[in-house]
């Protein structure tokens, strides 16, 4: 068959820093902390977010609440976005859309974000949710989101 | 002008204790109670959620983070769905879109969600969230969800 | 109930001569011909295109197919953008979420753009598709939708 | 780094003539014939289809307009889907969302629709559009879109 021209990109960053940046405000995103995520791989235009399952972040059936599902690819899309922009920009989360796969059950949780195209003014990415389970990595979710790049000193207030 | 012909719909419920129904299950949000969200109406296929601002659930820039914004008008859907279900159905939030129209900046925010279609096995609704600062109500976000009806068989487990 | 306070919105156009702005971009566009669209109502941030029902573009089961229904409700929604926009600004669209409610059947179909939220660079539109069919008028699709403001300059080519 | 588990999937086929009633169902889509789309490959889960430039379907700065680029990936999508539906089955899309990432500028579009996840009710597919031009293929839209599979039954008529 004809297969997708589609191959995982390679990037260059406009800025060496971009980790150092990225790092620094994954760890100002209070909500994080408060669910207990972590920032476990940052690549230009890739980053990898993990969540322990914790049982007050569930829905009325005692899964990973879909919210709390699009914090960690959200995140992790828009931190592959922003590892790609200059030193001095800030990102936004235009829109995005997830479908859900599966429930959320598993004991953690990783999503991976990707940029698809970057822009001047809008990033379009990509992320992937898995479960981890007893049975192996299971997908849960998929997320197509636009990026924003504003001015730092726009955003800042 | 031509006008669009959406009117507010009037829907009926299926099951005559809707409210109490959609009470219990948001009870049962662990989540809801985490982020400290309240369900202040419930009407049939009209559910309102609110949110007072928290430090805790910011993103970098000290706004609301994105994901909070959206868990409170996906569950505002999910509830407006759920309310036109028969009694031993539940509900999943099959996909979501979501667009962000402002910073998520102020003292409480407000998600207002409702039935576009209801359908047998999919049911379209569509949210707002609203700021609430100094300056009056602000919207922040809109949301275009599909919402799915399982039985309640299959989900508990 | 708590009533959205969305209220059908006024805007003001930054070019007076908007309409004719609209009319010729919605000229220009050869799709719009070939399919036998109409533009049939332009207000600041509201415009309308009707289309009547032909064999030739439907689906397998002899609906009006879901990308006829995409191309008249996005165009409806671009035009409410450029609407607002200023004289020199052209409009693209930089993504779009579509629902389909229902078969698209009937003698004509409607498509209503309008403005949510306008902005510098992004205008966020949402708009609605109505089948006429013998019982009246009934909705086929909603749209949510990401319009992006760039310089004529940049887009002629 | 961690990299993301997705591999293309494999697939296997409820029904082994599936590429006759894909291709069957394809040459009943009447605007395919009408906008000159071809149907290039047919593969468990993965469809490919052509659309050679014409001008009648340009949108205002005489690209390929939106609707049309939608057109071809969200078919290709459903076939995809249909690819791996019982024999008695009918497709139809639920939704769409679509991020338009350049203008469709080339003398070729090609959309390859894959499935992401099957089920029994909802299929989620995701689909890219490639432009060939005098400097090779260009990626000008991603797509993420929401399959349901119908009784055949209930959608003749």
């Amino acid at each position: 068959m004809a297969r997708t021209p589609f191959e995982p990109q390679k990037f260059t960053p406009a800025d060496a820093a971009f980790e150092e940046r990225v790092r620094a405000s994954f760890a100002r995103q209070r909500l994080m902390t408060t669910i207990g995520a972590r920032l476990t791989s940052v690549l230009p235009g890739e980053v990898v977010i993990e969540l322990p399952f914790r049982e007050d972040l569930t829905q009325q059936h005692g899964y990973l609440h879909a919210a709390i599902t699009t914090a960690i690819v959200d995140s992790a899309c828009g931190y592959a976005a922003y590892s790609l922009m200059p030193a001095d920009a800030a990102v936004l989360t235009a829109e995005y859309k997830v479908n859900f796969l599966a429930p959320a059950a598993g004991r953690k949780f990783v999503a991976y974000g990707r940029v698809t195209k970057p822009g001047r003014t809008l990033t379009v990415t990509a992320g992937d949710v898995f479960a981890e389970t007893e049975a192996g990595q299971k997908p849960i979710a998929t997320l197509l989101a636009t990026m924003m790049t504003v001015s730092s000193r726009e955003i800042s207030g």
